[in-house]
C-alpha cells in the first residue's frame, strides 16, 4: 500500500504524478484515457471537455472524468497535462486555443490518427510556455462515445509519438511516460513516417471496406456472412471523422492506393486468364502475411 | 420425453428420422453438421468419411461422428442421407462415386461455396436411384478442422438450396427439412443466382482481403490495429480451397470485381481532386449499408 495515496496496486501505480489532467474530447478514446488514468492513479483530478452536456454526463457516469466542461479554456485552466482527442481537423486549433490557459510548463499531447498537418500547425504557433508532443494510440474501433470507453484499451498496444527536431527532449520523455502509464507501448516516428505507415495500415483498409460495403446491392444483404461483415466492419465508422482523416492524409493515401490497385489488377489478370497457379500464389502470400498478424 | 427415443428436448427433436447419415469431409462444416445432427436427434448413426485418420479421430473425439471411414464407398454404404463437405473441386466427383453405394432413394446434398459447376456435373451423371439437391450454408470461418466445429454453427443462418428444373420436388422437401433440422433458415435460388450473389458477398471480399494483406510491407506489421485485422481476416483462409472457389466462379467473380474497381476509381478521383463532399458522401453511403448488416 502506498503511504501517500493509500492505493494498493503498486504495479501500475503513479501516485497522482499529474495534478490536473484535462481530456479534450470525451469519446471512445478520451473516455478510455480517463478510465486508464484513474485505474492507474495517474492524476489527482481528471477533467473533460466536451461539445455537449450529454457526452460529458456519459463520461462522468462511467467514471472517465471527475468534472465536465463545455468551454475549452475553462476545462484546461491550470492543467498540467492536456490530451486532445477530437477529430483530426479540430485538434491543432484546440491545442493553440488551450495553450495560454494551461499551467506553465504543461505537456500537451493528442490522439489524432494523422500527424503531419497537426504537428506542423501546432509547432508554427505554440507559445514557449507549454510543450506539445504528437501522439497516436493504435487502438479504437468503429464504435463511438464514452459509453464504449475501456480501461484497458491501450494495454499492450502501440502508441506512436511523433517528435520533430523542435520537440523538447524532456517533454518527449514526459509524453512517453504518460502514454506508458496508460498501458501503451511507445514507438517514436517522425510525423511523415507515421502518416505513410498509417495510410497503408489504417486509412487504406477503411477506404477499401467502404468501397466494398458501398457496392453491395440491398437485395444481397441476406447473403452476407462473417466474411463480408469482417471485411467491411470499419466502414461503420463515422464518415465525418474519416473524411477529415482522408483529407489530412490525401497524398500518402493516394500513394498507398497505387499498390492495392496494382495487386487487384494482378488478381484480375490471373482470374481472366485462368492462371490458377498465379492466383493460388497470390492467396498463399496473403495468408502468410495475415497469419503473422494473429487474430 | 419422447417414448421412442427417450430424448426430452422435444423442441428440436427429430427422433432419428434418418437411419444412417454420412458426412463426407469432416472439417469445420462437416464436423458442425455432425454435432448439430447429434444434438437434435436427427440420425440414428452418423458416419464420417475423411482423407486422414487424424481428422477422423478428431471428429470422433469431439463427438461429431460415431464411425470414421477413409474409404468413400465404405462410408456411404447404405446411407440414407449423405452430405458432401469437401472443397468445391472434389464434391461432384465424390457425389457421383458415392451414389451407387448409398441406400436406394437416398438424399445427397452438399455444402459447397459454389453451385453451378457442381450441380451441372452431378446432374449430368447421377443415377436415378438417388437424388441430389445442391446446398450452401452461409456459415463458417477462416478456421479449419473438426476441432473448430460448433453445434450451433447453422443456427439462424441462411442455407441456400439450389434446385433446378430436374430436381425431384420431394427430394427438395427432404433437403429443406434436413438443413432446417440442423438449425438453418432455408432459401431457394437457382445455381446461377447463387453464384452471382456469392461472388459479391463472399468471393469478392476474400479477393479484396487477400489483395490488402498481400501488399502489407513486413516492417508495417506492428502498425496494424483492429481495422486492418478485421478487413483482412478472411485472407487467413485456406488458399487451396479459395483458389478452387475462384476457379469455379471465375466469370461471375470477374463480373463482381468490375463495380468494385469502379468504386475505387471514384474514391481515387475524389481524393486526388480534393472533392471532400463526394468523398464524404461515399463514406456515408457505405456506412448506411454496413450499419444495416449488424455486427
Amino acid at each position: 500500500v502506498c503511504a501517500k495515496c493509500k492505493q494498493s496496486n503498486l504495479r501500475y501505480h503513479f501516485c497522482m504524478e499529474i495534478d490536473t489532467l484535462t481530456i479534450v474530447g470525451v469519446g471512445l478514446i478520451g473516455g478510455s484515457i480517463g478510465l486508464a488514468a484513474r485505474q492507474r492513479g495517474l492524476a489527482r483530478r481528471i477533467r473533460g471537455v466536451g461539445r455537449s452536456q450529454t457526452s460529458l454526463d456519459k463520461a462522468l457516469a462511467v467514471g472517465a472524468i471527475d468534472e465536465g466542461f463545455l468551454d475549452l479554456k475553462a476545462g484546461v485552466a491550470g492543467a498540467n497535462v492536456a490530451v486532445f482527442c477530437a477529430p483530426v481537423d479540430r485538434i491543432a486549433e484546440q491545442v493553440l486555443q488551450a495553450a495560454p490557459a494551461c499551467a506553465q510548463g504543461a505537456l500537451l499531447t493528442d490522439a489524432g490518427s494523422t500527424k503531419c498537418r497537426i504537428v506542423t500547425a501546432v509547432e508554427a504557433e505554440l507559445p514557449a510556455r507549454v510543450a506539445f508532443v504528437g501522439a497516436h494510440p493504435l487502438a479504437g474501433s468503429e464504435k463511438r462515445g464514452p459509453a464504449h470507453a475501456e480501461t484497458h484499451l491501450f494495454q499492450g498496444r502501440w502508441t506512436i509519438l511523433t517528435p520533430t527536431p523542435s520537440t523538447d527532449p524532456s517533454a518527449l520523455q514526459r509524453a512517453q511516460r504518460f502514454w506508458q502509464a496508460l498501458g501503451a507501448r511507445v514507438r517514436l516516428m517522425n510525423p511523415h513516417e507515421h502518416d505513410r505507415a498509417l495510410a497503408v495500415t489504417s486509412h487504406l483498409p477503411h477506404l477499401l471496406a467502404s468501397a466494398l460495403a458501398g457496392i453491395l446491392p440491398p437485395e444481397l444483404c441476406d447473403f452476407t456472412a462473417t466474411g463480408f461483415r469482417d471485411t467491411t466492419r470499419v466502414a461503420g465508422g463515422d464518415p465525418e471523422l474519416w473524411a477529415a482523416i482522408f483529407e489530412h492524409n490525401q497524398a500518402l493515401l493516394l500513394d498507398a492506393l497505387g499498390p492495392l490497385e496494382n495487386r487487384l489488377a494482378e488478381f484480375r489478370a490471373a482470374l481472366a486468364g485462368g492462371d490458377w497457379s498465379t492466383l493460388k500464389s497470390l492467396l498463399v502470400q496473403a495468408k502468410k502475411v495475415r497469419d503473422a498478424l494473429g487474430s
